[in-house]
């Protein structure tokens, strides 16, 4: 199916993709009396006098921005915010969709840390959930420490977390079709961005010890110097003090290749040089790391994309609405590694029987969202 | 009716009043395919490359922000964000409802001029149009002046330029029903805050020669010194030299007197002060300035509430749905003195023969939304 050209179609036959929908009746006089002046001054008074009833009268407790500057939109890069709209709508839509949760499209104008993260804290009070999407690493990762430490509603960048969790819940399946261990297999990450971070903090949440994380240079060491800091950070974590190797060296022997980097950068080559079994997911989205065919051809045991024509989709749609569903609904609104890991886990064991061609539940599983909004709930 | 109590109540049963809906079917793969990735990556790409297509491609040019900082909201003050977010949500469906506008409530965690038009600047990517509502003067009029001068989609502070409008609507009505002209009467305005001065502003731009507009002090006068930038502008405009007088003065021997502040401060004795056949706008609701039934009493020709159980309310939906819609259809997307105009006297004309109890039309009256954004297109 040409995807793109049905896509444009819609998008121009409806402008746009989601619409505002009163849940009030509006057809008389007295409906307007109700749903705004006079009766609304009731509502206000009573969230004045007693703000927490703003989570019981309002849309806040299950509303989410989505929010973006446009700086890293899919494969697309730093397209600017208006370009990015049509994502965010989307976004909002699975929201709505999976979690029935309101979310609505924020595209911002500034790309500089302190604005978004001035900004985004001055629109805070109408929302129960912010979902950071699309923002470039490293200015996304001081924008989500940020914000966690200075709201006090969850707040969650997507393209960390989101595939972080679906990835681990993933990998642990992959796992048991190869019988091999978490604290065991060795692990290369193709990415060091937003995704490839998020994914190596969460793997050794998980307790996987042997990791190797790769930006467009090599491998992360400690002594590299062209790092920054949250390349640095992670470097320390996985104890990384060898010199810099390219793909082709860091993937000989690893148990497990991930990649959340560019198209058709792994070869046959590289997986027929890698351990029995490898596990291969190729997540760069619409073209793959590696051709499924042609990492089967050269051993791997399972592969996995972010393709919907293919088995195994590993996509973030399976965790976020789940994950804000439960956090929104919890009483202590963190979005822990606790939770992350509970999250993957609770997921991961939705497949009763992985197999290589079955290791996460499939996106119209309609009871995903609610073992994943049940695992993190944390009261 | 009890409409305080229907409305906590349907508030707590629905927990807010609007609810977000997809346009986009999401039954299958292949719809998420089409809605989100990949497909969605070819709208984003075509609005890379031509960033007008933004309006042809998402709901830009079909939302408006409606943005308050919770500092002035209905009749209750400075209540702050979380409280102002029923009276948002509710204009929302409004917009929604009046001209099939998809408008978003934001409350804003500031009330720092400055972090205002900085917040909305950032945010105005995705929306069409901004709503300011409910913000403080004289805050509102800096806010609303620069983001006019610095975005390039509509903006519109309700509280004055739909108050002003509507108003100046009515009392064009109201002149006819009792044979006097707007360059010939004596206005006396009650209220110098957002409302207040928007109306005065606007009635001088269409023709009226002697306003008299008062805060809580006395008549705006050039030579007082505790006027802030706004309300000495004004009474520059209104030439007001002479020293400031109290109501009971001010109203003496006027035409018209309009109240947008606060409940029973106009007496039956100061209508009997009046010229012949004095129009009466008591505004301030739910409490008008005056009872109705006591300003015919001392013979007032025609009366106007904002109530909606009572003839002739004078109501802000009947303006801000048609302006956006027209505005935002237009080419040039300012609204203008012209453009408040135009929807005025365009809306007072759909009341073909007024009498003292039809000056305006019905906020039921379909036709209203359609009259005034014809009326501000300004292509």
């Amino acid at each position: 199916m040409n995807f793109d050209k049905m896509s444009l179609d819609l998008h121009q036959k409806h402008k746009g993709k989601l619409e505002i929908k009163s849940i009030f009746p509006l057809s008389n006089l007295d409906d307007l009396s109700v749903a705004y002046t006079p009766g609304v001054a009731e509502p206000c008074r009573v969230i004045a006098s007693d703000p927490s009833k703003v989570n019981e009268l309002t849309i806040k407790n299950r509303s989410v921005a989505v929010i973006t500057d446009g700086s890293s939109v899919l494969g697309l890069g730093n397209i600017g915010p208006e370009a990015a709209l049509p994502v965010m709508e989307g976004k909002a839509i699975l929201f709505k969709h999976f979690a029935n949760i309101d979310a609505y499209p924020i595209c911002l104008d500034t790309q500089d840390v302190e604005e978004i993260i001035l900004t985004i804290k001055n629109i805070s009070p109408g929302f129960g959930g912010i979902n950071l999407e699309d923002i470039s690493a490293p200015r996304c990762f001081e924008i989500e420490e940020r914000l966690i430490e200075e709201l006090d509603i969850p707040v969650m960048h997507d393209d960390q977390h989101g595939t972080a969790i679906v990835v681990l819940a993933g990998l642990i399946n992959a796992l048991k079709v190869v019988d091999k261990k978490l604290d065991k297999i060795s692990v290369v990450i193709s990415g060091a961005g937003a995704a490839g971070l998020g994914v190596s903090n969460l793997l050794l949440n998980a307790g996987v010890k042997k990791i190797k994380i790769l930006d467009s240079r090599g491998t992360l060491t400690t002594n590299r110097s062209d790092l920054n800091k949250y390349k640095k950070d992670t470097a320390i974590l996985i104890n990384s003090k060898k010199p810099s190797v390219k793909l082709i060296d860091a993937i000989k022997n690893s148990d497990v290749f991930i990649g959340v980097s560019k198209p058709s950068i792994l070869t046959k080559e590289m997986v027929l040089s890698m351990n029995v079994d490898p596990v291969i997911f190729a997540l760069s989205n619409p073209v793959p790391e590696i051709d499924p065919q042609a990492a089967k051809e050269a051993g791997a045991a399972v592969v996995a994309t972010g393709r919907s024509d293919l088995p195994n989709q590993i996509n973030n749609a399976l965790v976020f609405p789940g994950v804000f569903k439960g956090v929104m609904g919890s009483k202590h609104k963190k979005i822990t590694s606790d939770v992350r890991l509970s999250a993957a886990f609770n997921l991961a064991a939705m497949v009763k029987n992985p197999n290589s061609n079955m290791i996460i539940p499939s996106l119209l599983n309609n009871a995903v969202v609610e073992t994943v909004a049940r695992a993190v709930v944390i009261d």
